[in-house]
Parts: C-alpha cells; structure tokens; sequence
C-alpha cells in the first residue's frame, strides 16, 4: 500500500433531523458518476450525524443551574451554553478562561463536550446547539449498515471531530466513531528493518484517518461533510469501535 | 480543494549519515517516472532525518548517572537510554512504569525526547539510539532549499514523528518540522455556512498532513519514510515553523 487518494462527496445537501445521510452519499456519488469501492473507507463529520439524529438542543429551552452561572463567568460563555455541556459531561477536568475541558459522556476528553453552535441552523425564532452523538459507534455501524444494504459495499465508517491537544495548538480531526475497521494498529511483536521489536509501537490509524479527511473537510465543514478514502488498506486485525482508543482514567496521567 | 492524493516516493535505500535525502528523493521519483510539482507537499520521516545529519549516540559511549539509574528503576529501560534521553530534555513531566514523558529540547511534549533505537542500523559492536534533529524547521527549510535547487520546485516540507496523546491510545504522526507552509490555520474571523462565527477555530493542519502520511509509511516506516501529498491546497496564509504548534508552558493546564 503505498499511495492513497481523499476526495469529497459532491453536493452534498444541509443535513435535517431525519435525513439518511447514506442515502445522500450514495445518490451524489451516482450524481457525480462515481459509486462506493471495495475496501473504501468513508468519514463522516460529527455535526451532519449529529444532525440527522436529531441531537439538538433548544438555547431558549435551557435553564442554566448554579453550577453552569458560576463557570461562565470563568470561562465567558452563555450560562445557557455551560449547562448543555455539563448535561453531556462525565466530568469537568479544566476550566480557565475561554477553556472548559470535559469527559464527554462517551468518555471523550474535549472542549465543551464537543457541543457546537456552528453550522447548526436556527429557527429564526431561538438557536440550537447540536450534542454529540449518543453513541457515535453505533451511528457508525448503522451507517455502515445502511450503505452496504443501498450498494452492496460494506465500507469502513469513521465520524470524526475536531479535538484541541493537550501539549499543541490547533484542533485535529479524530475518530469518535468507527465501524468496520481496527482503530489501533499494535504493532508489538513487529520487528523493524533491523530487527529490533517494535515494543510500544501502537498506531492509533483511526484518528490519522480522520485527520487525513478533515484536511479536505475544512473546520467549517463547508459543505464537505463526507470524504470518500481509497486506496489505504487496514492492518489485518479486527474491526473494533472508536471507543477503544480512549485511555482509561486509571492508566491517564495527565488529568 | 475536494480532492488530494498520496503516494510514496519508491525505493528509498536506507539513509546514511552525511546522505543528501534531497538528491535521493529526486533520483527516486525521476527513476519511478515521476516528479514534484508546483504545490506538492513532502512529508518526511523524522528517523531519516536524524539519521542524514549523524544525530545518532553509540549506547556503549553513554555514562549514566544517578538520575538516570534511579529513573531506570522506575520506568524499566536501560540507564544508558535514560541518560541519553534526559541529555535532550528540558524537563520531565510524568515517569511511570514504561513511560518517560518529557519536554524534548526543541520543546516538544513527547515520550522518551523522541529518541528511539527502532531502525538504527547497529555497527556490529554497538548500538546507535537517534535523537531528533537539532532544529527540525531548519531540517525542512534546508531539505526544501535543496529540492528548490535539484528540481526548481520548492515543494512545502514536512518533518514528522509519531507521538502518543494525553487521552488517548496511541500514536499518530505529528509535524516536528515544517516549511513553506502555516501549520495552523487560524479560522478566526471566518464564519460558517449559518454565518456564526468560528471564535474557537484553529486546525493544525501540519499535523494533519503529517498524521495522513503516516498511513502510509507505516510506523516502522517499511521502506517508505518520504510521502508526497498532492492536491492539497493550504490557507493563504504566512509560512511558519512547526515550533508555532507548541503550546506555551503558561497557556499549558496539563503538565
């Protein structure tokens, strides 16, 4: 495997609670005259999945708590905000101004729970912002589901974020779904050219994957929610779910 | 940009010290039929790097000393590969069993200071461990000042390594040297399709390019430590160096 090509489902649509986003894939791939491959591996922004599954929240709904007032003035965002975070929120790890740092209630360690108001569109009367999948595996795995069923091709789904670093600046994208894959390739028991055993060598391919896609999605996603990845072919292990890439709290020393 | 590709610069022999990388890629890609075009971006392994500038320690040379021992015991490596590790650090940020995190000399948050003795090719009496290049942003600028000389092409360079996360399993590729193009795209000021703002937007789109040639080298990098990626179009923004990505120690809540 040595070369590898991304590119972009066309024309693809806003997505609205209830859309089935692989249909959308698989009609504008045909529109364009293109058409899902074995071993193709698509990724899919977190927002439009979020969307089709109806994970918005109502801003004007939102009753901010003690809690959620006294960390805005921290952090300076709307109480409102604040508190649809800490509802999808395991934990609070970090708070400073203008960072709030949460286990996500997948388990994900990211800023504001992943919760965004970007690309979410309002209803001219109030804004919404939109959650992150209840359980971005299984989204994945339905997609991947629904797709083989259109087509025939059982892709790899992965449905990435954009998530800030502990050490780095600037957000990269990540796997916070996965079906039909191995995230990590382990590589222990591999030998390198010179023999030497490759003894702490995990490569955590779902997140390069979600990175690779996230630099044709654009952050803004503008209207590249979908990234069609061919030519890569994953370590032979099993496919496993995105959660397994998160560190256990126990083994995190950096909480 | 809807659309990029990747491949491997082919049949790149195993670097020497003192070896020009530049001339080699060159020779390879015009052996293969091919060659770099306006636009394209090199990312390039950082053990080949290290290797070509003879960054290399003889472990049989290395004297440990009292805090390398003791920190020996802890994490459970060699004293000499601690010695040669604390030797490149500014300072050590979390040690427990099988894992020694550091800030590397150039700054970078990484396990070990990068140093690694996975692909160094042992003389027959001794073994080698490399460290990071001295200056991996002077690396790039250089290696991308001499394709501009082989080929009239000044391609965008990219050093990568591969390094663990605080929160997540496994490795992905990282920029640790970066020239001729922004690693981070600041996307503040720029709004999305729904017109709000993208206040907290900043891609680090080195590291993503560099994570996306990882795929493709394999982390042993299998013989193939120079990826080209073509078709991607940066932000239009100023060049800078990959120590822009560090986040300073101030700004820094997980040390």
């Amino acid at each position: 495997m040595n070369a590898m090509q991304l590119f972009a489902v066309p024309d693809l649509p806003a997505v609205q609670p209830g859309d089935d986003i692989a249909a959308l894939i698989v009609d504008k791939l045909a529109a364009a005259g293109a058409a899902l491959q074995a071993g193709d591996i698509l990724v899919i922004a977190q927002k439009i999945v979020s969307k089709a599954e109806g994970r918005l929240v109502r801003l004007a709904d939102v009753q901010p708590g003690e809690q959620a007032r006294s960390l805005a003035d921290v952090v300076g965002k709307e109480p409102a905000v604040i508190q649809v975070v800490l509802d999808d929120s395991n934990e609070i790890l970090r708070v400073r101004r203008g960072l709030l740092v949460v286990e996500q209630r997948s388990g994900w360690v990211c800023a504001n729970a992943g919760v965004d108001r970007s690309n979410v569109q309002a209803d001219g009367e109030s804004e919404y912002l939109a959650l992150l999948p209840a359980d971005a595996d299984a989204s994945a795995a339905a997609l991947r589901a629904r797709l083989a069923e259109l087509t025939g091709v059982a892709p790899a789904v992965i449905i990435n974020d954009s998530h800030g670093r502990a050490w780095r600046i600037g957000t990269v994208g990540v796997a916070i779904g996965c079906a039909g894959l191995p995230p990590i390739w382990n590589q222990r028991g591999l030998h390198d050219l010179f023999g030497y055993e490759l003894v702490s060598s995990e490569e955590c391919i779902a997140d390069e994957l979600a990175a690779a896609a996230s630099l044709i999605m654009g952050q803004s996603n503008e209207g590249r929610p979908v990234i069609v990845i061919r030519g890569y072919a994953p370590p032979d292990l099993p496919p496993a779910p995105a959660r397994t890439i998160q560190r256990p709290a126990a083994m995190d020393t950096f909480r």
